[in-house]
């Protein structure tokens, strides 16, 4: 299992290559909440979340063989894109399997911007890991999974661990749930700084897999996809769940309503481009669910992709009225 | 004319009452222009733009009877949020004059989050310079011009100011032009600081009166609001355009299409909710008119109000249809 030491380590080894995000906080948040909310802005992390931490860690302690080969994963998200840019950054070749559904702007940057090779496949969870597992077979790829890694969990852990080195006396951290890797890293970090830090996991209730595996102390999924958080749908692995387990406080659930509603915030009061997971934690702050009333909040706002293609296209349209 | 002097008193004056915003760097920007350019971030402010600088600037040096009896302003853009907001912190009665056909969420704001009267009136300038002689007339309103004022000028400097206190030895500062307060301000601020760093002004080219009162040596008017950029359609008055025929080296024109494509860099790279007029600065210094190889640039970003609603209706729509 992933130790303190290890989230230290590698906030030593990928510190060169990342940003240290800035912490945001807002007059009226304070006042809605009377607490004193602290946001971690990894949506203001290169890549545009907090993926780069861990793809960051696990590619550069690959062997000197591995890395010659080269590195695969299948994703259309967050990871993808920072597995890429750290790829690019540690002079790697990587791979991407991407469904043939995404959105083809997804794929010029995955490889324009960020000059990786984009392998197309069916739009199936089974394809994109058939794909994958024939590409390892054939050219020796090492895969980077998105959280089931250790070295990702400990990378993940340093956006907290970078958190708890800007902001003293924190009484709690919030962070979102999908796969795990993020909560897992997070409450590893702030257990190993100070035990009496509450970790809370927050997860849309359309897709409330951790909530109901903690519940029930088995690993759960979901039966829909119906949720605009479109990074945190993705079950627990045995190794987040372990750790989840262990060192998280409580996990709550937050309607759909208050993840749009902790967004239209952020964008609207914060002036910040914020992805609906990484509202999560803030909507979660602001459901109520747990106390918090005078105390020191620490918020991990995870992502800022977002498609703003419509948004813009109507920019675009009024230009050409002109 | 406003003083270098008359900035720093500002700046002592209204401290308490606004944020001291960040500067935001980008390695891609940098790259890409072989510059350091540094944002100041006015979009972080409160109120949403820089405007909150002047109007706490001039509002809390009335004197005690014009404080009893009330501001007054008109406008539909940032002024009026920050005068409807610098009121409510100073305790003063404000009315802003606001066209009838305004969108509705923007009168509700002007009300609700700052408390300020709303008085309505048809969609002409002159109507509503009329209601507006009118409630000065009836109640003994002072009105606080969006920038034909000094206290507003000085006010708006500080953001220069504060910059150059942030970031030393810049070589050029660039900040948007429409009725010229930031403009003015910005110049007096900086070559008080140091004559040597050159001040660009940038202007979207289909409204490009300040250009061309500049090159005629009177003041011009526009024929079209053709821009994208609804913060800088307005012309010069003379005390803006006197301080700016003193202190500006050069004022340039930029493009929709260039205006459009820094906001995009600024939103999805930089993941900042930035408005049109607030992205001319860097426009205009990747527009390449002006050599900034090697050169430390300050780039100040006027403001972040622009209306999200249709983009958080699609949210709210793919909710419903869970």
């Amino acid at each position: 299992m992933t130790t303190y030491k290890d989230i230290k380590n590698a906030y030593q080894r990928i510190s060169k290559h990342i940003n240290k995000t800035p912490i945001f906080t807002s007059r009226s948040l304070n006042s809605k909440t009377g607490a004193e909310l602290f946001l971690k802005c990894e949506n203001l992390q290169r890549g545009g979340s907090f993926k780069m931490r861990g793809a960051v860690n696990a590619i550069s302690q690959l062997t000197e063989e591995q890395k010659k080969k080269g590195i695969v994963t299948h994703s259309s998200g967050n990871h993808a894109q920072a597995v890429a840019l750290s790829a690019k950054l540690l002079h790697i070749d990587a791979t991407v399997v991407m469904p043939n559904t995404s959105p083809k702007v997804k794929i010029e940057a995955t490889k324009d911007t960020y000059g990786a090779n984009v392998v197309l496949c069916e739009n199936s969870l089974q394809a994109r890991q058939s794909t994958t597992k024939k590409l390892i077979d054939t050219y020796g790829y090492t895969l980077i999974h998105p959280y089931d890694n250790d070295a990702v969990i400990a990378g993940a852990g340093t956006a907290a661990y970078e958190l708890l080195l800007q902001i003293k006396n924190l009484d709690f951290i919030f962070a979102p749930v999908g796969g795990g890797g993020l909560l897992s890293g997070t409450s590893i970090a702030t257990k190993g700084f100070n035990k009496k830090i509450k970790i809370i996991g927050v997860e849309p209730e359309n897709v409330d897999d951790a909530y109901r595996s903690l519940q029930s102390n088995r690993i759960q999924t979901n039966e829909t996809t119906n949720s605009i958080a479109d990074g945190l749908l993705t079950n627990l692995s045995e190794r987040t769940f372990s750790i989840i387990k262990k060192y998280v406080d409580r996990i709550i659930t937050i309607s759909e309503e208050q993840i749009l509603f902790a967004m239209k915030f952020i964008w609207e009061r914060m002036k910040l481009v914020v992805e609906p997971s990484g509202a999560c934690s803030l909507g979660g702050v602001l459901s109520n669910r747990i106390p918090v009333k005078n105390k020191k909040i620490g918020v991990i706002i995870s992502g800022g992709n977002v498609d703003l293609s419509d948004f813009f296209e109507k920019y675009s349209r009024k230009i050409s009225g002109f």
